[in-house]
Parts: structure tokens; sequence; C-alpha cells
């Protein structure tokens, strides 16, 4: 059985934030129902690449999940949903906020009609604060994170990653919220609205320890390029035929690289020999270790640091990623059917927990494909009732 | 009552995915006792920068737990950490693969003594697979994963996040493990062993999508600079005192931004109408749509997208983030004590939830501060018994 087994979340999500917090409830085993704009659906199904007219991208995000197609404007489907919100234990939006209670579908409305419901709603800012209205998309909340302000090269500008890591926190730290407000649910019989917003996602998590340090010492941090902000070695190093990432924070490990090196006259030198000498040299320890890494391949770098079970790693492309021997062995690959578009490889989930055995979701749902077994089912409607509501 | 209000964790993390996993229990209402080397602790108390000789990152990843030394390898400290296990809910570490087994205190060891404990191991690579005894830091992490591969100026090199990503989201997984096995405990009285890697974790969120691309289209992508991968505008624009990121993922927010820019002919363009032809023409739509952003200043540029709830974003430096409304107005900011190094602000948790009023945890603890306090209270062992085993 697993963790959330018998939990049912309605999932009213789109783009990439609030389908990650649902994908999680639904690999830790909830039955997660997502409802898309009749005709239309969530709008990365149309993103490139597709096959079959569906996108990676979608299929990444929400298999697993049954799909339901409802026009929440059309009074009978509004309904249709109300009634699904009666048996269901959670209800998971990212919309921006106001726009559930434009549809008079706001905690406040469901709680009257299910008053232990767990609603979870992830925006760009949270429901409060001058900038709730504000739009708001990934790189918009990189960018005011801080997070663009501390990532680029050495003396260069600003750069945003290359993917949508604060969609990621604020989508993990919805299923936190989800599973905290299901604990609380057991211990006291209450439901919750639970308000995640991404910039405060990004500041308490990514960003913490740079707002942290910045209080401190009032220092405003710059991009550094492929160097730890406050450690060395913790860098890249140029070898033979490409470069490494180099890990050495602690004084022991620092010890075991040179002499696994064979360069311990660099650990012996007293510019090098503590954690903090080795920073405030850092340019010095570089002019002595580049020529090691430099007499290397990748490879062979690699294989010496392995040997020690040193921190290190190889800067690898999505190609080598996905083939990586070490995400094979544990099953992190899996192939996820669409009805209509055929078989994705995308990745499963992390978590390996002994009473969970992994079992991906195998299934990733066509738009409406669920729509008249979850009325015939969950809701008992008859094929007139069903025919009748979608006419 | 919080959530975990009741809940007792075991903690012997350090560095930051370990400390973000035991933080985020903390803040939900867990009893945390970190565990510490005795002398010595985590090794980031030791980091700069410091005030008082603690660093700004340990109260970060720390504030609200408590602290007690114990070494492990002395078999009567070793006793009084069993002790604690028999009296406590959860145990997280984030050693290198094996080192509990070598103090004979792994999960298999430890269910021995407490059934139904639950045990979460974070790692770089996970306790199986062939590369789960390298050593990793979050560093080798981002290169594995391929996200420095996708991340960094257009046409430039591979370059890491300016922090700790890969450890920030393993510890929110690492939080999510340990909700899910609670969860499980109750559905079944049962404990579990939930093992977290670090290139797992990123693979099945930040790199998600990246991965399921190339399976689809077998395109190895490149860094992309402040675009987005596949929709347009979506992206850094200059402005005339600076830059600021916009995003418009649909038809519907491309025309609105166009026409509160006063440039309706933009969107009018057959080039840019459609989703689609707007990436695949993004040359021409940058050439069409820099010198609108080039007439504005940021601020200018700003308050036109906000006033019609446009997705953008300021890229902010960390002072400005420090001090930015929207996170003050949503009590993100906290100040911290530690009782020999003073006051510390940093940023609270970022879930806000009904039944959860949020109370940050105003305290750091000195290492070994409550070590007494605990032997005490929690183990009641007698003045004698203390001095004994740590004499």
């Amino acid at each position: 059985m697993k963790p959330l087994e018998g939990i049912r979340v309605l999932d009213l999500t789109q783009f990439v934030a609030g389908p990650m917090c649902t994908l999680t409830l639904c690999d830790l085993g909830a039955e997660v129902i997502k409802i898309e704009r009749a005709g239309f659906g969530d709008d990365t199904r149309n993103e490139t690449p597709a096959r079959g007219g569906t996108s990676a991208k979608f299929v990444s995000c929400n298999r697993g999940k049954k799909s339901i197609e409802l026009n929440l404007k059309d009074p009978r489907q509004k309904e249709i949903f109300i009634n699904l919100v009666k048996i269901s234990d959670v209800v998971v939006e990212n919309y921006k906020p106001g726009t559930m209670k434009k549809f008079g579908l706001d905690y406040e409305a469901l709680r009257q009609i299910k008053p232990d419901i767990i609603y979870a709603a992830i925006s760009g800012f949270g429901q409060t604060g001058p900038y709730s209205g504000r739009g708001a998309l990934d790189i918009a909340v990189q960018a005011m994170s801080g997070f663009m302000s501390i990532t680029g090269e050495k003396n260069g500008k600003p750069v945003k990653a290359g993917t949508s890591i604060a969609d990621v926190v604020a989508g993990l730290y919805g299923a936190i919220g989800v599973l905290a407000a299901l604990q609380n649910r057991a211990n006291t019989g209450e439901g919750q609205f639970v308000d995640v917003s991404m910039l405060d996602a990004m500041a308490a998590s990514v960003m913490v320890n740079e707002i942290a340090r910045y209080n401190v010492n009032g220092i405003v941090p710059v991009p550094q390029g492929n160097r730890h902000a406050i450690s060395a070695p913790f860098q890249e190093f140029g070898t033979k035929d490409g470069s490494i990432m180099v890990c050495c924070p602690t004084n022991a490990q620092f010890k075991t690289l040179m002499e696994a090196l064979g360069h311990p006259e660099i650990y012996e030198d007293p510019r090098f020999k503590e954690q903090k000498d080795r920073y405030q040299n850092k340019d010095e320890l570089d002019a002595a270790m580049q020529p090691v890494f430099s007499a290397l391949t990748t490879a062979e770098a690699a294989a010496v640091m392995a040997k020690y079970s040193l921190p290190f790693g190889e800067i690898n492309k999505v190609d080598d990623v996905a083939k990586n021997e070490q995400l094979i062995a544990r099953d992190m690959f899996i192939d996820v059917e669409d009805s209509k578009a055929g078989t994705f490889r995308t990745v499963g989930f992390p978590l390996k927990m002994q009473s969970m055995p992994y079992q991906p979701a195998f299934r990733s749902p066509a738009l409406g494909e669920d729509t008249h077994d979850v009325m015939a089912q969950l809701l008992n409607m008859t094929e007139e009732e069903i025919a009748k509501a979608f006419e």
C-alpha cells in the first residue's frame, strides 16, 4: 500500500509548478484527477517537442494522473466539479490569485461544500502582499529571487538556470504542504488552505544562505562562474580532453586528493593547509592544481577521485544523463504510454521507499480520456446525465 | 498545533541537503535533535561569513533545532544515541553510504531497537548502484545531472547555479519522504528506510523535462542564455537603464503585452501571431521588441506589465531581495538568536498554512547547547550519569 492510497486530489494545475506538486502526490499513491479546460487542456500539451500531438513536457509532469475536461463557467459542469469536491480530500491549483474566486470556487466556497477539504494554491507571489496580483512564471521568479544575480560566468552577466527551478522548488513545497495538511487533518479532523508563493519558496531554500550571508557581511554576491562562493578547491578544472568539477570542503579530503594525484607538496604548502587559507589563496591554488589536471584526461582524473571516494562530477550533457549508468541502475527511467501519442521515456519518482515498491505510473492521459469514467464511476452519473452535462 | 508536533527527529546531517530536510520537518513542528561531532560540530559552523564564530549558513539551515554533541565511537555515548532512538520517530542522515553501518547504527541495526523507526538517508547517488560509494557534493551533482550543460550564456560554456540547488532539491524530497513514511506508519504501524539520491532527485525534477525532450527529439540542449528553451518572448530585454525578464507563453498574454506597450502591430504581424511562430521567428521578434523596451526604464516597463498582470521580473541582486517589499509583506524575514553569536536575519518557512500560524524558530543552537538538557529531560539521566558518559 502506497502512503497516499485512498487520497483523492482534484488537480486544477497547469504549466510546471502545480503539476510537479500533484505528480509527487500521484507517485505517493494518491488518485489525481486533472481537470483541464474543455477542448484545450493544459497549455503544455501543445509545446514542442511533441509526438502525436502530445508534448514531452506534458507527459513528464502529468504521467499517472487522470484527465477530465470541464468548463467551470458552464453551470452543469461546475456542479460536477462541486460533486467531485464532495468526494475528494485535496484541491490543488496554480491560477493567478483571485481566479478561483471568479468561478465561485475559492477555498471559502469549497469548505462550505466539504469542510475538511485541503486546498493548496501555488502562485508566483502568494495570495497576499503587494505583488500578489502580478502574473509570474519561472524565469520572472528566478530573476526576482536574486538567483540570476549570482549565476553566470566570472565577471559575466546574470544568467538564469537553463530549466524551471523556481517551478520545481515551489511544486515540491506544495507537496510538502499537502502532506503536512493531511497529517494535520488526521490529528484534528480539520482541512485548511495552503498558500505557496514561488518567490517565498526560492528565498527560503535556494537563496536562503545567500540572503543570510549578505545580512552578516553586507557584501552583494556576483556570479562566480564554476567556483564555490566560499570554498576552494570547489570548482571546475580543465583536463587534457575537457573539464571536471572537483569539491574539497574539508582538510582531510584535500589531503587525500593531493596524495591521490601524486602531489602531496600542494597539501603541505602552508598557503593551502587550512580551508580558510585555501579560499583566501585560491588564485595561487588554481595555479598549483591546474597543471595536475591538465596532465590527465577527464576519465583518468575521475578514476583517481572515484578510487578514493572523493566528491567530483563529470559535466554531463543531457544525452549522457539519459543513458547514465547510475540512473539506469536505480530504475530511474520509465516508459510512459499515451493512448494517442505512443510511448515516452521520462524519469520516475526519486524516492526509494521500502514499503512502497517502485511502481512507476506507466500512463499519460490524453485530454479528457477519463471524463466519462470519472462521471460514471465516481459520480454514478447515467449515460443520459453525462450526455446532458456535456452537450 | 503544528502538523508534526509530537514527532521527534534525530538529525545526523551536515552541510546543506540533510539540514534542509530536517529544517523543513522542524518548521512543521517536529522536535529536531541535531547530533553533532563532539568538539567540532557541523562543518558549516566554521564557514564564512560568520559572527561570533557561527556562520550565516549554519544558522540558516539549522535554526529551531536542538544541538547535542555525541561521539558515536565512544561506547557510552553510542548507548545514549541508542536510547534516543528508542524514544524517537525519525532518523535522518546524509553520510556517505556505509558510514552508519561502520558505527553499527544503520537502518538494520536501529530497527532491531525501534521496529517502527523511519530512517531517511540522503546521499549523492543513493545506497545502490555503481556510483553509490562515490563522494558527492552539490556542484558535482549539478555537473552530472546535466544542469550545467544547459545553463550559461548563449554560445557560452556550461555554468553551475550560483547556489546549492541539488542540495535543496534533495533535502525537500527527503522531507517529502519522511512525511510520506509517517503517513504510511499511521496506516500500517510500520517504519521504513527512505533512500534519497541527489542525482535521482535532480533528474526527476529540475531535469525531467530536458531528459524527456531529448528522448523525443534527440537534440542535445545547450545553454540559451536568458531565453526560454522553447517559447518566445520569454527572455531578457534591455531597458534604458538595465534589463528585465518578460514571459509570454500564451497568445492572449502576448496580445495584451503588445497592446499595453502601445505596439499592437507586433502582435498583428503574421510572423508572431501564434506561439510556435514566435519561437520559430524569435530573432525577428527580438528585433521588433527590443526597441520598445530600450525606450523605457526598467521601472516604466515593470509598471506597464504590472498594471496588466503580465508575468515579468526585475533582475534583483541579493541586497534587493533582502529588502524586497513582497517578502517583507509575507513575513518571510526572521531574526534568529544564537546564545553565543547574537542575532542573524535569515528567511523563514515558506508555507503559509491556516492551521499553523507562522511561528518562526527564533533560536539557533550553539554546539552542544542542549546536550545536558536532552540527557536529563528526555533520557532521565542523573548528573552523575551525564558526567560519566561525557568524561
